[in-house]
């Protein structure tokens, strides 16, 4: 059996008694690292936190490591327990769906144990879950790679009034160029995208595209550490954010769409002064 | 302090670490039981497993004994520990959001743990979470009453290619008429929607409307007791998920939009032949 544990947001203790008790009973443990962060991050240190809580070894698993290893996990789960742990919910990131299918595809049965995501956390902020609409991902502009598909995607939303969420960027275990270039393996350091540079991003994109998709006044939120003891949710025009300090990762931002006035109530709260 | 703790889809193990800590320091344990289902169900015997689970008494309260009774439940919380503990994750519903509203103007302290709802969990069908525009929610007909205005926000949604979650409808302790009649308080049994029933109100809508925003043949997937060991997901188009049995409560439906190739993958899983 393949169980594929969410382990929510971000604390060691977010994890679920059931996905405990899938995980203690698993010869083999998974953990996912790469689409997402745990609060408790993925140094030497934070696996052995999760390790003395599960009592198991934990195997930290990259993209690279996934991809090259998928096969074998699934061959192990045909014979035995075998956990994959994934921040978030399990279906949060595509890339799990495609286990699944693998899994499926060679009679592997799989458990699937769900868990906060960033994408129902963010109704923490006021803003109605049910109102949102296509989710975003925003990627690091650089000199020459400046794309910029996902403002037709926030204009889709906002012109039948619904809000959109913006992912934003990580970089993780990224090849340095100059590593590349002399045939070696080494990476860059991780890097995670700030509510000020999306803000940044998305202002530069307006200006270019002048579609009045946003203004500078748009009434935007942005998130930072949800769901943890130190999770800072701000909420103002998008121009009023470029100067606010989020602090660590992992941030993440919402352009609104219409707001109701319930929702205009809760978001008052995490309006600056 | 006011936890605030998602209970995730329907076992009593779905709660988190965190949350289960959270309940087991509060002095009084509230459950809302209206806006959702415990797969467990919510007679005494349920009521004892998370007990003996919490090692601490729980008081149901329905929509009525929590909107008299918030302004209690946020006085005990301004001296002691209380928890409103909710099925899925505490912001899936609107009304809650209404509580953290009223303890922030109290300037009681509120801490949310939140877990999975059906709102992320229905990216077990394959289906990418990002891709789906605002939820709706379809009622139960009567002979004089047959709303449709959710019929707009599904054609809004497949306009610009995203998918539809419906929520189906779910009636506890409506008042029976001729109890209200008779100025007695009785209570219909409960009723939840069945895909089944969705289905033919969506039909009979489109047969009114004309306007082809779905036809019998649109893609659909009908959920039911998701996250459960029990879990049933059919993929089909509409008119064939008319005939399928789902079987026990909770049943949720998703209208598809524009669908990928990965997604269409996974979907064909849950294909019958």
């Amino acid at each position: 059996m393949l169980y594929i544990v969410g382990l929510g947001l971000g604390d060691e203790r977010d994890i679920t008694l059931r996905g405990l008790d899938a995980v203690q009973k698993c010869e083999k443990v998974y953990l996912e690292a790469y689409t997402s962060l745990l609060a408790l991050g993925l140094d030497a240190s934070a696996t052995t936190t999760l390790e003395k809580l599960y009592g198991r070894p934990v195997i930290v698993a990259d993209r690279e490591m996934v991809e090259q290893m998928a096969e074998r996990i699934l061959d192990e789960a045909q014979t035995s327990d075998v956990a994959f742990l994934v921040v978030g919910d399990p279906f949060g990131a595509t890339t799990h769906s495609d286990l699944v299918v693998r899994a499926k595809s060679m009679g592997v049965k799989v458990e699937v144990i769900h868990n906060a995501s960033v994408m129902n956390a963010v109704g923490a902020c006021g803003l109605q879950l049910y109102r949102f609409g296509e989710a975003i991902s925003i990627p690091f502009f650089t000199e020459t790679w400046r794309p910029d598909s996902f403002y037709d995607k926030i204009k889709a939303n906002r012109s039948i009034g619904l809000h959109t969420l913006c992912l934003l960027d990580i970089r993780v275990k990224e090849p340095s160029v100059e590593a590349l270039c002399r045939g070696r393996k080494e990476y860059e350091p991780p890097r995670y995208m700030s509510v000020n540079t999306a803000v940044e991003q998305l202002l530069e994109i307006e200006e270019n595209r002048q579609e009045n998709v946003y203004t500078e006044e748009t009434m935007t939120v942005g998130l930072a550490r949800l769901g943890q003891p130190t999770q800072l949710i701000v909420a103002g025009p998008l121009k009023q954010l470029l100067s606010v300090d989020f602090g660590a990762p992992l941030h993440s931002l919402i352009i609104t769409g219409n707001t109701h006035v319930m929702e205009e109530e809760m978001l008052n709260f995490f309006k600056q002064q």
